[in-house]
């Protein structure tokens, strides 16, 4: 395989994303690729780790107002784009992302509900065509994925919202995830042998059809 | 005049803008309007200034691009309408902006060449058709207005951008306001009593306008 891939996880909060990217890493390594490099999003630079703090921090005087952590999260996504992934494609180096613009369209224009007009046309933006070659979408209940992160600890800003932001968000990912062949939906309630092995499946499955 | 009204200050640097915020302010009271508030852009809140240092510092390792450069500034905007203007506004007080809208329009549009197809949908989706009431445009030469700049000590990063640049970013302010009713231009080569005194008149006439 010559051409370096962008794939991508996404999910909720407590689908299991840290897990799945070491289980991706190292089905890619198995498969021979060496040149692997990870990013997370919101971030992944100097600048764009600036911008994520923004959105994560609680404001105490000022609410942060939904398009501008909308605006927020596709600056931070032009500096990771273009001085990060597409470099690191372009020298032949695999990008693993942890999230990428799946999250905004899920969350912004599904738990947020801002139109799907201004969210197509920020993207467009923002980023262009570009986009990944493969993306992992883990599915959860909210219920038990919140259940899943408030066992690791504190929950940020966003983390905060109540169960229907992420019902909606869900959907949302669900809508996109089924109408986009480039996404494989994996079923995270599953067990962490069990997501595993689907993420096995499912990047084998993938990896013959790049070859096919 | 029962309705507050939102008046900005647009130039280029060195174009003397914030003598003209005070000669503002000075012909506004004088005409008996008490409440006023000032604010300036890129920020004006928390959380806007720090969106501000952002665009505003240097980035030894990684380029801004122009276009998150863009989202950061309609970030800002944003925050400072909807937590500042507006509800200044609403309560009755009048508000003097150093910069706004039209300095986007100016320097990335016209500066840095952005689409204007990009310009406009970005500013719908930021503050739909909120604008000013009256703004004064000071016009200059960026020759002569970077010369005062630099007289007054540090050029930040937009500062330091080459003379075709800012004469881009002249063009396009004359462009708009040639377009716009609502906007003056004052000749800010003349000397500073000169630019005072064409101040005050404008600012009459639009007082006597409203009245009318």
């Amino acid at each position: 395989m010559s051409q370096a891939k962008f794939i991508v996880i996404e999910g909720l909060e407590g689908a299991g994303k840290s897990t799945a990217i070491q289980t991706l890493r190292s089905e890619l390594e198995r498969s021979g690729i060496e040149r692997i490099t990870n990013t997370r999003e919101p971030g992944g630079t100097a600048l764009a780790e600036k911008m994520r703090a923004l959105v994560k921090e609680e404001h105490a005087d000022e609410a942060l107002q939904d398009r501008s952590e909308l605006l927020l999260m596709y600056a931070a996504r032009i500096q990771l784009v273009e001085t990060v992934i597409k470099p690191a494609l372009a020298q032949g180096t695999w990008v693993i992302g942890d999230r990428h613009d799946m999250s905004s369209q899920a969350y912004q224009g599904g738990g947020r509900q801002i139109d799907e007009s201004v969210m197509s046309s920020l993207k467009q933006i923002a980023i262009g065509d570009f986009k990944p070659d493969f993306t992992l979408y883990l599915d959860i209940d909210p219920k038990l994925g919140l259940e899943r992160a408030r066992g690791r600890g504190e929950l940020d800003r966003i983390e905060k919202m109540d169960l229907s932001f992420f019902e909606r968000t869900r959907a949302s990912y669900l809508k996109i995830a089924e109408s986009d062949d480039s996404v494989a939906i994996i079923d995270a309630s599953q067990s962490i042998e069990g997501v595993q092995k689907s993420i096995q499946t499912a990047v084998q499955m993938w990896l013959i059809e790049q070859k096919g």
